[in-house]
Formats: C-alpha cells, sequence, structure tokens
C-alpha cells in the first residue's frame, strides 16, 4: 500500500466502483477492466486505475480484474466488513427521513438509536422501528449500543454544541447536516454534507442549456440521458 | 473557454472555491492566490489553478486572484445570476426537511412548491412556508411558478414514474433522493443524491482508525481536525 495522501473524492469513487462491480456481479460478469467499467458506467479508466493502484496491484494486464476478487478487495479497504451502528441527533423531518432510508446495506450500516431534546418526540418510534431517546442519555445508549457514527440532524445553530457531544461520547466518525462549518477535536472524522452544491451543479447545466450547446462549451463527462450509480 | 470535457466533480469544487472566496471576502480579503486557498482551506493548489482554467484566465501571475472578480466569474459560471425555482415532490419527511434547508442562498434558489399523492398531505404548509399541491398539478403549478428544478423525494419504486412526469412537464434538471437507478431522457440533467456513500467514506476512516495509523497506512488529504468548507 502506497504511503502517498488519499483524498475523499478517491474514497467516494472506490465506493463508485463497487457499486458497479455489485452490479456486474449480479449479471453474471466475473472478470472486467477499467476500461470496460467506463465504458459502461461513463466512468474514466485511467482514474479508475490509478485510485486502485494507492491500494496495490489487483488486474492482470491483459486479463484484467477478477469481479469478485476486486470487490472483496473494495469492501475491505471502506471498511465494510462490519455492521456500523449509526446514532442521529435531531429527531425532525430530516433525522426520520434518514432513520428510514433504504439505500444503505443493512449488513453494514444499521440506523441504531434517534435522540431529541425535545420530550413531545422522546418515546417515537421511526417507521422502520428506530426509538427516539432523549439526547441526555447519548452517551449511555452510545456505549449499550456500540454505536460508531454520529449523524447531526439538528438546527444551524444547535450543530456545534451537539458535534462536541458526540465526540465526548467517543464517536469519532460524524456526519452534518446542518448547514454551518464546524470544528471538530483532532482524531475526529467530521464529514458535512451541503446539499447547496448540488443544485449549484444543476444550475450550472441550466445556465449552458440556456446559453445553448455551442461548439466552445464546456461539456460533461458523462452523457445527461443516464442516471449514474453516482457520485456528486 | 476549452472545450474539453468537464466533470461534475470540478463543478463541485467550483463551488467549494466559490464558498471559500464568499468567506474571504466576508473577512475583507479582496486578493489571494490558489497557494493561499489551499493553504487556507485544505485545498489543492494545482487543482485550483487546473479547475479554474478550463474557464479561462483569471490570475494575474505573481499578483493573484481578486477576489471580487473570482466570486462574479465562478457565479456566473454555475448560473447564479437568477433564482432558480425548486418543485419537491414527496411531502414526507425527507421532502418537508428539503422545504425547510436553511443551507440555500435564498438569491439563488427558492424551494417554490410541494407536491404529494397522498390527500392527508394536500394542503399542509411547510415551517417554511410552502404549500404542498396535489401531484396531479405538477404541470400547470410548474408552469404558472416557472419552476426548472424538480427534486424526487419519493420511495424508490416511484421515482421513474416521477421523473417522467418531472420531464414531462418540461422540467431539465432534476435531484434524485431515492435509493435507485433512474433512467433520464437525453437532455434531462439528473443528478442522484447516494446517502450510503458518505457513510462508506466514514468506514473507511473507522478502518484505518482501528488498523491504527502506522506508517504505509493512508492518509487523508485533509487533516481531520477541521470541517471543510466542503464538498463530499
Amino acid at each position: 500500500m502506497k504511503t502517498e495522501k488519499i483524498s475523499e473524492f478517491t474514497i467516494n469513487r472506490l465506493s463508485i466502483y463497487l457499486r458497479c462491480l455489485n452490479l456486474l456481479a449480479a449479471s453474471g460478469v466475473t472478470t472486467t477492466s477499467s476500461q470496460s467499467m467506463a465504458q459502461q458506467f461513463q466512468l474514466n479508466s485511467a482514474q479508475i486505475r490509478k485510485d486502485l493502484t494507492y491500494f496495490g496491484e489487483f488486474g492482470v494486464r491483459g486479463v484484467g480484474y477478477s469481479v469478485s476478487e476486486l470487490r472483496k478487495h473494495l469492501s475491505q479497504i471502506l471498511g465494510l466488513g462490519e455492521l456500523h451502528k449509526i446514532g442521529i441527533i435531531g429527531a425532525g423531518n430530516l433525522g426520520m427521513a434518514l432513520a428510514n432510508y433504504r439505500g444503505f446495506d443493512p449488513k453494514y450500516f444499521q440506523v441504531t438509536a434517534l435522540f431529541d431534546k425535545d420530550l413531545s418526540r422522546v418515546g417515537e418510534i421511526s417507521r422502520s422501528g428506530v426509538f427516539v431517546y432523549h439526547i441526555k442519555d447519548f452517551k449511555p445508549i452510545v456505549m449499550r449500543e456500540n454505536i460508531t457514527m454520529g449523524v447531526i440532524c439538528v438546527p444551524a445553530e444547535e450543530a456545534q454544541a451537539v458535534l462536541d457531544l458526540i465526540t465526548d461520547a467517543g464517536v469519532m466518525a460524524v456526519l452534518n447536516f446542518a448547514p454551518v462549518q464546524l470544528n471538530a477535536e483532532t482524531g475526529v472524522k467530521l464529514k458535512s454534507m451541503d446539499l447547496a452544491i448540488s443544485f449549484e451543479s444543476l444550475s450550472y447545466f441550466l445556465a449552458r442549456q440556456e446559453s445553448g450547446s455551442a461548439e466552445g462549451q464546456p461539456k460533461f463527462l458523462r452523457p445527461y440521458s443516464k442516471d449514474k450509480i453516482l457520485p456528486e
């Protein structure tokens, strides 16, 4: 394994490659190549090769990758060997939506508990069966349930205090949905979801459309016509 | 402007640069450079320069970028010159959460209408004041309000039909939150949010932590200790 620095973008692309490989495996494909994956899924073959070399030598020149081997390796790199338990702080609309979200592989990710300071929400159960605890019970529940990931779904002005609470309880990986910049202690992995960025890429597209698609205008790397496995 | 293909990742980074420039402007900084931005915001200076060259020559060698000029240019590239009106389909927890989201710049993005097929939700008003219409009224409301962006917040099994409805109404830019792959007509910009990817990058981090941070383990490009302006 190289010692070079690896960006979040690379890690996110590994997730995408894994989704592609899962689709290939599901349709019975046993061997693939960076070119073939790039073609099928509108990816960049040089990028695939470069991303993978950070983590070792996977393919065989002239033969390609074993789909099952590469899936196993990528899963391992992404830490998808065990169940990660998730605690969500804020049981409003967003927290509830995430608790009910069905896009996670239940082998690897489970929303285990919701937390709120609002007594009227405490004791509620999400559609997916997740109980809402009082925020004051965060630390004991984290320890009892072995929660390793926290999700911040509270208003911006409460988010820093909630981050501090999460990390004080020993949870070191945090996803923040509040539209505010937070400071985490060293050693804590904090990821913020900025939904406005997604809308800005739509508005970039619309601005191109309106000005016509004449020669000289930038074009997207992938066709518009297909949804992707999909980063972004 | 170059005619090279420009990836979504580049566009998303432009959004991040714009956020950095906004912060600089707010603190009175009038000139910056790719090196200085990279240092302050844990970005990659070569990447900044490369991303910007797709769109022209902005800086002056040895002097750097004018913060106000570059903000203006990036805003223009990202189509942030006019108000984009957004229609959300699905007025459940996620749709309501997005309607109430305060991370959008209200000069550029406005959630104008919610839609649902569930009569018990029709007529509701979100905390932020957005009315829930019946889905059958989608097209007339889109035309009346000049809605240009659609957001899919319905269950996976209904998402394709909703996408078709959105594009039939002439809305060409769509953000999909349902965890399913969709097919859009040519000419439609479809972006899917895969929340599981964010959790996988947290699990990547946790896997590194557990195996220790010994020499030879990959390191992140940016320190863990700070939240970023932030992609991902």
